[in-house]
């Protein structure tokens, strides 16, 4: 009767040193968001399946995990099709989960509301190298507040947790606003009916640069004059807070002078007060794929990490279309499995992890000589230290060598005659 | 397009101050458990269906959360039954899963190997007051030591974690063997082949009284005579280690006197080591339901908990079945779900969580204000308070009573005029 020992396609074994890893990030992250005021909840890993299918995800929705009817629910005669079979699934992000939690539960919530959320979600995409279809996603969301006060709170929050788990990376916020990518579109003589089309080849500036995108807009059939006037001001405009109150100027006529002063207000507080040292650029760039984002939107990169370890912005309309009632939403979360991954790589050791001592006794040692090495053991454990009991194997070598990689650094040997070290 | 706001049938959503309990009671263990040597490990909440169904979980394979197959994979025209549509489902314990885990890495693994795991589990039972269908399992294993040595460290370490997170309420191990309840039925003429009856009969023990179970003896047509002398024995044997020394002499004709040596032995030890302030009972009417036990088992009950808070035993045969190979194993689980519970209703305060303040500034004060706001709140954080910024509401009574039930004990206010306290 022997089982699959492999873990099921796509999912995986966390090994004790990734563990380690894993659980002193989400310390960290923990600690700080606290610090910041951020309120821990849970949703459940499952969520009613017309939830999960209600067009709020986007493409993760063709990715669900879906679970079968039990009991008398489940007809597989009478069955003419999937939706008839299910009745949930597991959650593919946070952000649903805590629309749903919001609506559940506000009335014996803070007004404004700041969740803090670590868990796992699940999808069911192409398996490949180092994405995995269960990941722990990390957010934080503030539910309730309309001020620049949230954004300023998330990327405070943010960066702070960041350079608590990375102190040696240097890294960068890179801010953009909505309403100013279709401002900028608009000024260049784009079609208001065209923005979907511009931001989606904008946002492949990352993999085929500045001249892809012109290349791509030009094929796509927009006027040359647009696009170069379009891509001038993307390369020239300055990317600081005055370089946006600039561009605001500018663009006063097809966008609320408000929209671009919220913006640099935002990277002036930001720029003040913030402990943590990082570069801070408006982004004219930047467009971030979901489409529930209305306003802000921000992502970071980090020295040696390729590519974005954080990502967020402002989604006002979508707690809203889920409750019925509008509730203004900015949310950040944090590439969790994607910071794991480089810490393993990069060989990263946990700091401070307490002392961890291996006590080693002979086979065949009498019990009153075990009792007195546990007693030892019971002491150094009540000390702080972390104490390891084993037998002796007869290949002592490997043995510590395997405790070795297991972060054991002091042996203590016991044998039959005596306690000798 | 209003959806479900509810949380799916017979799963919760978790609130911040039930949240900031668990996850005290979550880092409690964690910190204990590691200080014994203790490697935490994870592995997917979905598990193979093969693996879930393979008859080793008892009832709970009746309530599994079944994932449909996705893609080409699913065909509704030609499945003939459930087994057709579904190819894994949630895990229901995390004991299946990690004979699975150790099949898996055994090699990269230390042996014996001290796995220790948190996670949630599913099970699709009826639902109920205060049992969920997603709850948190909490288990230490050893895997690969076939002595004592497991036992003594396990019941060491769960009865350190269990008085560091309730150091006032006294509680008690009881402990027993496998073989030993076979050992004194069998001394008392019941028949080889009832022993799974009997036991049946006797677990019911906590509900029924040992009236009730003779009355259940007799009723099921065991002799007289036998039931008698079995109930004379479970009333009189002394319930400690000499004890058991004696009931060993006297079963010496139908279990090894091995048995009896190796369970006192235990009781011994941890008697003599334990650094923690616990009864230790030999229970001769312990059974544990789970069919896999094959020698020593235990369970916690604690004072004003009802119930058993904790409990577990060796398992030596399962993870052979699993993997082919026999690997002798023994573990102990926190009842978590039902600790958190009865420190919810006893209205427990974490202790030495951080300092929270509140900063309120009333709405319209200057983008300078508010930074100052801000900053002062940056610089608090920093030496650890917890500090949430927020708008004045027009309410302030009822938003400072509200921040008061989040644990907010120190308020400032800030007002357009000035920074006045």
């Amino acid at each position: 009767m022997a089982l699959a020992k492999k873990p099921v396609t796509g999912m995986k074994d966390i090994t004790p040193a990734e563990m380690q890893i894993r659980e002193y990030v989400m310390d960290q992250i923990k600690e700080t968001y606290r610090g910041f005021g951020f309120s821990q909840i849970e949703t459940p890993c499952v969520e009613h399946i017309e939830n999960l299918t209600s067009k709020q995800g986007g493409d993760n929705e063709k990715l669900i995990f879906k679970i079968l009817k039990r009991g008398d629910k489940l007809n597989l005669e009478t069955a003419s099709g999937e939706n008839d079979l299910v009745d949930s699934g597991l959650r593919y992000d946070l952000t649903l989960p805590l629309s749903r939690y919001y609506a559940n539960n506000a009335a014996n919530l803070p007004s404004p509301f700041k969740a803090l959320q670590m868990g796992s979600v699940w999808r069911a995409d192409r398996p490949q190298k180092g994405r995995f279809r269960q990941f722990v996603q990390c957010d934080i969301d503030i539910l309730g507040d309309p001020t620049s006060l949230a954004e300023i709170e998330l990327i405070l929050a943010t960066t702070a947790a960041l350079s608590k788990i990375c102190p040696d990376n240097a890294f960068t916020v890179r801010i953009n606003d909505r309403e100013i990518l279709k401002g900028m579109a608009l000024y260049c003589g784009f079609p208001e009916d065209s923005m979907d089309q511009v931001f989606i080849t904008l946002d492949k500036m990352d993999k085929i640069g500045l001249e892809g995108v012109e290349k791509e807009l030009l094929e796509s059939g927009y006027q040359k004059e647009c696009v170069d006037k379009y891509l001038d001001m993307l390369k020239n405009v300055t990317r600081n807070a005055d370089g946006v109150r600039a561009l605001g100027q500018k663009l006063a006529d097809v966008m609320p002078l408000e929209v671009s002063r919220n913006l640099a207000h935002i990277m002036d507080t930001v720029t003040e007060v913030s402990e943590a040292d990082f570069g801070l650029e408006f982004d004219p760039t930047l467009v971030r794929g979901m489409s529930y984002y209305t306003g802000t939107i921000f992502e970071v990169s980090m020295e040696g990490f390729g590519g974005s370890v954080a990502g967020g912005g402002r989604y006002d309309k979508m707690i809203g279309k889920f409750t019925g009632m509008e509730t203004p939403a900015c949310g950040f979360s944090i590439g969790f499995e994607r910071i794991v991954t480089i810490l393993m790589d990069n060989g990263f050791k946990v700091p401070g992890a307490g002392e961890k001592k291996a006590y080693l006794f002979e086979k065949g040692v009498d019990s009153i000589t075990l009792a007195g090495v546990i007693k030892e053991a019971m002491e150094e454990r009540k000390k702080g230290a972390h104490v390891l009991v084993a037998q002796m194997n007869k290949n002592k070598k490997f043995q510590k060598e395997q405790l070795g990689n297991e972060g054991y650094t002091e042996f203590k040997e016991f044998y039959k005659e005596s306690l000798k070290k």
